[in-house]
Parts: C-alpha cells; sequence; structure tokens
C-alpha cells in the first residue's frame, strides 16, 4: 500500500530535492557544475543526479513516469536523445515533452523535469 | 484499489505513448502528421490521438485532470479555446497551463501533456 | 484511503480551478489581477489563489509536491524567489523547475502549475 504522507529529500527554504507521495516521486534535475560544461557533460550530470534521487526515493531509472526536457538551444537535440537512449533500460522510457526554454542561469543548457514511480513504498 | 505496477503502452526507446501507475496516465501529444497542417488539423489529430491513448489506458476525455499546453503562436490561441471547448465533455476539464513555446519540429505547432485519471484501474 | 473519483473545483467549459483524484490536486495559477499589477503584486495574488484553491482541495501550503514556474522575465527571478521563501512554511518546499516563457495574456508576469498532496483525502 501507498505511503500518504509526504516525504521531501534534502529540503531547501526553495525547493525539495525530491517529494514522494502516494507512490509517486517528483524532481526537477540541471547540471551541479554547469560552468564551462559542454552540453554532453551537463547531462551527463543530470542522469548522474537523477539517478541519486530515484536511489534517495527508493526507485529508480527504470520507473520514470514522465519527463519534461527544457532544452536552450535545438542544435543539441539530436545528441540529446543519443544520450538519452543509452541510458534508459529498455522497454521503460516515460511519457516525454520537449520544448525550447531560456533556463534561469545562462550556463543551463537543459533542465528536466522528472515524474517517477516508488514502487517500494 | 489501484495498480501499483508500471504499465506502458508502445514504448519506444526515447518515450512510451502512454504511462500508467497508481491510476493516473502520463502522455504527450504532437500531430503525428504536421507537414502542411493548419493549426486546426493538428489540433485534431491531437485530439484523436489523446482519445487513442486514453483508450488504450482504460481512460477517456472525461477523465483529464491536467493539461500543460505548448503553443508556437498565440495568435493561435482563440481558434485553440474553441476546438479545445467543443472537445471536452461539460464540466470536465483539467486544470490548465498553456504557455508559448518553440516545439522540435518547426512543423508541430502545439504540444500537450496530458495527467488523466485511470479509474477503471 | 484515497478517493479514486474525480473531484473539481470550479470546473468551467475550458478548465478547472483544481481537479482531485488519488489524493493528488493539479491546479495552475495566473493573477487574477494583472493589468497594472507589478510583478510583487501578481506574485501576492497567485498565492493568495493557490492557498485558496488548496483549502478548496482540503489541503494547504505545506503539502506541494511540485511546482512549474513560468516567467516572463528573469530579472524578476530574485523578487520571486525571496517572495517564495517567505511564502512556503520551513521543510516544506515542492520539487521545483522555473522556466522563461511568453504567457497568454501581456498583462501576465508569471504562471505556477502546482502538484500538492490532500492528505485528508
Amino acid at each position: 500500500m501507498a505511503d500518504m504522507t509526504i516525504k521531501r529529500i534534502n529540503p531547501t527554504p526553495r525547493w525539495s530535492d525530491v517529494t514522494i507521495f502516494n507512490g509517486i516521486a517528483h524532481f526537477v534535475e540541471v547540471a551541479e557544475a554547469p560552468e564551462n560544461a559542454s552540453f554532453r557533460v551537463q547531462v551527463e550530470q543530470i542522469f548522474e543526479q537523477a539517478e541519486a534521487s530515484l536511489q534517495n526515493a527508493g526507485s529508480d531509472k527504470s520507473s520514470l513516469l514522465s519527463a519534461t526536457i527544457y532544452l536552450t538551444d535545438f542544435a543539441n537535440f539530436a545528441e540529446f536523445n543519443q544520450l538519452w537512449e543509452a541510458w534508459l533500460p529498455a522497454g521503460t522510457a516515460p511519457s516525454r515533452a520537449c520544448v525550447k526554454a531560456e533556463l534561469v542561469d545562462p550556463d543551463y543548457l537543459l533542465e528536466i523535469a522528472f515524474v517517477a514511480a516508488v514502487t517500494a513504498g
């Protein structure tokens, strides 16, 4: 049975790294060290951070339900898809939206908002 | 009782058409044949695709919880609203956000990310 | 146990103020009186509206799970963060995404899409 209390991982005054409620985890990732980081490096950072967030939530990257991908430049779209498909376990891709948007730090090249299942909940 | 396993409809390496978990379906639609398609035609394609996604999930368009609408040009906003209101069954409109965004295929004029309830789950 | 029927607050033909299903509320806020309203005033309106939406849903601002913040101008980002952190009860910040986007009414300076837990459900 799902846990109907709210769990938060690393809450700050501004955001929590992850919120978990009723078997659903919400988390958002931008590269933690974006300065002078190529698009590929930022994606790798985000994927590593996402795996840590999922692990902390009691989930993993095979349990993604939804991803909203904000890219600052569609010139990076093909590279993103290549890395994304290599990252996801076969047969587990989430629902996915992808749009272009400016991000708060001009060093950021992408931001991803995830929803994941926590089946262990 | 809701199903706490993850169901995915048409998973590809990049995305699934729909994910379903704990009575919640996530799916995103862009027009499947956007080339030379007017805004109205793209909206009609998206609504038809959404109805198919909902049916495959065991839901229907009266069970939408949330819609995030990305339009490439607000000149299409009035027409969108007219089609949207005609599409939704009376009294069942979801929560709705609408913002302007560039989309990955320059032929795309809109993209909609949906969350829906699967009450049959 | 969560309620597996869909509740909607103030459904119109275009949107519902809030949808609630399986312990999860979805709602989106823009300032109700944006004309000649400063950024600060729009944020205050949105926070007041969000509190009303949460109360109507049987929840409150300590139960936010996710926020997607669309700003029309990142010049307002620092002020937003100050107001946001002052608004949230300590230790309850949601997962948060923040991107730049044009909004449907040129008077709007921000729009926020929320997901919240309804623990009383």
